[in-house]
Formats: structure tokens, C-alpha cells, sequence
């Protein structure tokens, strides 16, 4: 593939995540070079077309932009921090797993080098990488992004959150929350209903079809907590509370866990404890915003 | 209205959700006789055309159907138990709220007098009576259903669910856990992303879509449940739980609740514990389906 006239890339770390996002550069015809602390990993994607850089700083020079996928940010640090590495006029683009505090700190020490650096979270499974259904979340310079979109669209879905460079950790925690929550709810209510015969596959798209829709009140609540007016247009927080209670007692009363819907009331109750109880539920934002107990 | 050829109904209970129920009758031309123990609730649809019976016991006969709407279920028997009441061939549609253990028993109860009986669930609020987005539920025997449901068609979508009584409870209460769980999912994720200046409008969109995606997998897990098999396909539950420790450190460092994502961890700890940690998601049923930690 040497003589395609795709954008050279690197990839550094060749864990799962890191062989399917090199995978996927290969495919798409983009010349690759890898690196990894154990080359052994390396040895599928050469097959494939790969070149494995002796060291970090060969693989960094190889690409029009680095791509690093390793197992945590102090791992990031030391293979990029040390002596010989030269990071100036490098573009790293770091999928590593971390939180916002630790991508803008990596922005921050990168950029001091003389890099640019966008920050990313992938909200896939290595296996999907290279298709639509993976989601990858860019934060950082948004010239950066324009110019490196169409050589990162190789490896999914390429979405743009802001200039933070925390913001695509951010979001990829709001949507994991999202993802186990509507799991969770699932499950609660799967649990319930099978105490009375009804099996999962039959509960299954009653429950799709309530999470979809309630998904698409979002943004019209959105509007309430931006505006910080709560007016209770569709119901009152204390109604809401009256039903939470009957989501406990029937939780209890058929015997099944109860601590999601206790922990559902609690939020309910505090606010309602705040002077809240005539407003409608976004209000609880107020809840969700302070640290709370322990 | 007296004149017209559709079904004469009955309507006990004249809340608010009683009144908007008697209102939609009315609007679809059925002859409505109602009930409340405050008369004066009924101003208003009597100016509508409905007629107000001066006892219970009339408002029973009045009607081809008698659907009642009362505080709880120690309301109804109050109303229908006392001695004057007789039940034998009246057809009661209950959307009293309440768990499924009284739907239960209400129906034998009114079974025991010779009235047919369909426990009922009622996932709207007032204004939406009457549109198809107000979703009211019912289980009991499936003929009645079958024989009313042209005219309950008048109060929404209306929907059966099984010769369980207590099913349309059980389904209710699941749905709303599952409406508080994307709405606590959401306010979560906006709570979080506030912290790095983002408004709730511009994340919504990004939290439906993760709600709605999440939603359509449940059916396929569904499967794993039923099968009580739940291989890794797409991810192991250790992997999950890794992540869900970056969700709580990321909220706890933002500084917003961390409680959602504690619970979230501590059920997933569980099952880990419990052996299943390199299986799939829904394996959590399992824990869901004990009582927990009270």
C-alpha cells in the first residue's frame, strides 16, 4: 500500500482497541506505521500492511498525525515523555481512557512541547471499529480537527464536541450513565414482570418504547434548566414522588431489588425537601449538581 | 347526546383524571353518566352533556361499562362494598392507581359479586386524556377486553397486556422507572457537562441519541435473559465496571452527585462478585430479581 496517496498515520499501542483503530487505518489505504511496547502484537497488521517503527520516536515522525490508544494517561506520559522523544510540530490525537482533568493536563503538557493535541473517547467495542456505529468524540482546536476529519473518518463515526479538550471525556461518561441507566431501568422492570410470568422478550419493546420516547422529551426539559424555571407544565414533582413510592412498595412486594427505585425517591425527596415539590422534574438538576451524600 | 347510537359508559371518580377521562367519553359521543362523592365536580360536564346519577348504585346501571378513577384502592371498596351496591353483571374498568397485588384482589373481590372485571394503568397525564398519546393499560380476561375496547378507544391507546390482573400495574410501574431512570441518566450527564460550560440543550440531543441507541439493544439482550445464557458477545461486565469507576471519579472530581454512578458500580460489583464478571450485561438480572440491600 506504499504507493496510495492517503494520509501516512501512526498508531501507538497495539492493545485490542489500538490493532482495530490501526486496522481500520489500513483498510481505508492510509500507509500505517505501529508501535508497541511488545512488538509480537504488531504481527497481524504487518501481514495487513503495517510498518512497526524500531522506536517511539520513528513512529512519531512517520504520520501526518499519531494516533495513541495505551492503557492510561501515566502510561502516555512515559512513553512520550522520555528524553529522546521529540514532540514539536507533532500531531497527537490521544483515544487513551482517562478523565477531563487528565485530557486537559495532557493537552496542556503537549502543546508546552511544541504539539498539537486533540483529545478523544471511543464509545465502541473494538470490533466495530472502522464502521458508522462507532462513535468517536474529538475535543480540542477545532482547525486541528478540520484538518485531520477525513483521515480519522476511517475509523468511525468522527464527532466534534468544542475546544475543551475535557469535553470528550465528558461526554463519553454522560453517555456511559445514559447507557447503563436505560440498562438498568430495563432490568428493574424485566425483574418485576417476570415474577409474573412475563418473560424478558415480551417486556422488551414496551420498555424500548417508553425509553425512546421519554428520550424525546430531552430537549424541550433542556429548555427549563437553561431558562432555570421549572413551571410544572405536564406534572409536579410531589405527584411524581406519590408514584415513586408505589414503584417501591411493588418493587418490594413482588421481591425484587428496590435500591434503584430508593435511590430514584431519595433525589425526588430532597428536592421536594428544597421547597421544589410544585415544580416539574427538571428541577431536580439542582440535586444532580451537588455532590450530596456520600 | 342523548341521541346518539354509542355505547353508554359510567365514570366514578371525578379528579382531575377522572374528569379529563368523562370529558373524552363525552367528546366521542358516548351517553356518560358520573359519580363523585363532591358533586360539584360535575358542573362542568354536565354543562358537556354528561349526567350526573344521584347514587352509586345508579351511576352502575347507567352505563355499559362503569370506569372508575378514585383516590386508592381502600376507596373503591368503600364506594362499590357498601350495601346497596349490586355488582352481579356490571362490566368495572379500574384505573384506580395501585400495585398489582390489589388488582388482584379487587378482581376476585368483584368477581365474587358476579362483575366482570379489567384492572387498568393509566400512563398519561389529565390533558393528554383523549389523544393517542395517553397509553392506558389493561389486563384481565381477554374477551372483555375485546368487547370494550372500541369504546375505551375513546380515552387513548389503549393496550392489553394478559389475563393477569395485576399485569397493567407491573407494566406501569416498570415504565416509569424507566422514564426516571433516562431523565436521572440525562440530568446526570448535565450536570456534568455544566461544569465545563456546556448547556442542557446542547447536550440533550446527544443524550437522546445514546437513550434511543441503547433502547433498540434491549430485545437482542432480552434474549439472554430468556435464555438464561449471557456470553460476552459485545463486552464482559469487569470491562464495564472499569469504566463505571471512571464515571464516579469523573463525577466526584466535576463535583456534581456521584450516587447514581455508585449504585450503578456497587450492582455490577455484585454480580462480579458473584462470579460473572467475564459475562454480558444482563447477567445483572440476576441481581435485579433478589431483594438487595434494604
Amino acid at each position: 500500500m506504499t504507493d496510495t496517496t492517503e494520509t501516512p498515520v501512526t498508531v501507538i499501542g497495539l492493545g485490542l482497541m489500538g490493532q482495530a483503530l490501526a486496522h481500520a487505518f489500513l483498510k481505508a489505504g492510509h500507509p500505517t506505521t505501529v508501535w508497541n511496547r511488545t512488538g509480537a502484537k504488531a504481527d497481524d497488521l504487518i501481514r495487513e500492511g503495517a510498518r512497526l517503527a524500531p522506536t517511539v520516536a520513528e513512529a512519531l515522525t512517520a504520520g501526518s498525525l499519531t494516533v495513541i490508544c495505551v492503557t492510561d494517561y501515566p502510561a502516555m506520559y512515559e512513553l512520550l515523555g522520555a528524553s529522546d522523544i521529540e514532540l514539536d510540530g507533532t500531531m497527537l490525537i490521544n483515544l487513551t481512557s482517562g478523565d477531563s482533568a487528565q485530557a486537559r493536563e495532557a493537552a496542556d503538557w503537549a502543546e508546552k512541547r511544541g504539539a498539537r493535541y486533540l483529545d478523544g473517547a471511543i464509545m465502541a467495542v473494538p470490533p466495530a471499529i472502522g464502521t458508522a456505529e462507532a462513535v468517536i468524540l474529538h475535543s480540542g482546536p477545532e482547525s486541528d480537527f478540520d484538518a485531520h476529519k477525513s483521515t480519522l473518518d476511517a475509523l468511525g463515526t468522527i464527532t466534534y464536541l468544542g475546544a475543551d479538550h475535557g469535553l470528550a471525556s465528558l461526554y463519553d461518561m454522560a453517555g456511559l450513565a445514559m447507557m447503563w441507566s436505560v440498562l438498568n431501568a430495563w432490568l428493574q422492570g424485566t425483574a418485576m414482570l417476570r415474577t409474573a410470568g412475563i418473560d424478558a422478550a415480551t417486556f422488551a419493546p414496551f420498555a424500548q418504547q417508553i425509553a425512546t420516547g421519554v428520550a424525546e422529551w430531552l430537549p424541550g426539559y433542556a429548555e427549563q434548566i437553561d431558562s432555570g424555571s421549572f413551571p410544572a407544565e405536564v406534572s409536579a414533582l410531589e405527584t411524581d414522588a406519590r408514584a415513586m413510592t408505589h414503584l417501591i412498595e411493588e418493587s418490594e412486594a413482588v421481591g425484587v431489588n428496590a435500591e434503584l427505585p430508593r435511590l430514584i425517591k431519595a433525589m425526588a425527596d430532597r428536592s421536594i425537601a428544597a421547597g421544589h415539590g410544585g415544580e416539574q422534574y427538571p428541577v431536580l438538576i439542582e440535586e444532580f449538581s451537588k455532590p450530596g451524600d456520600a
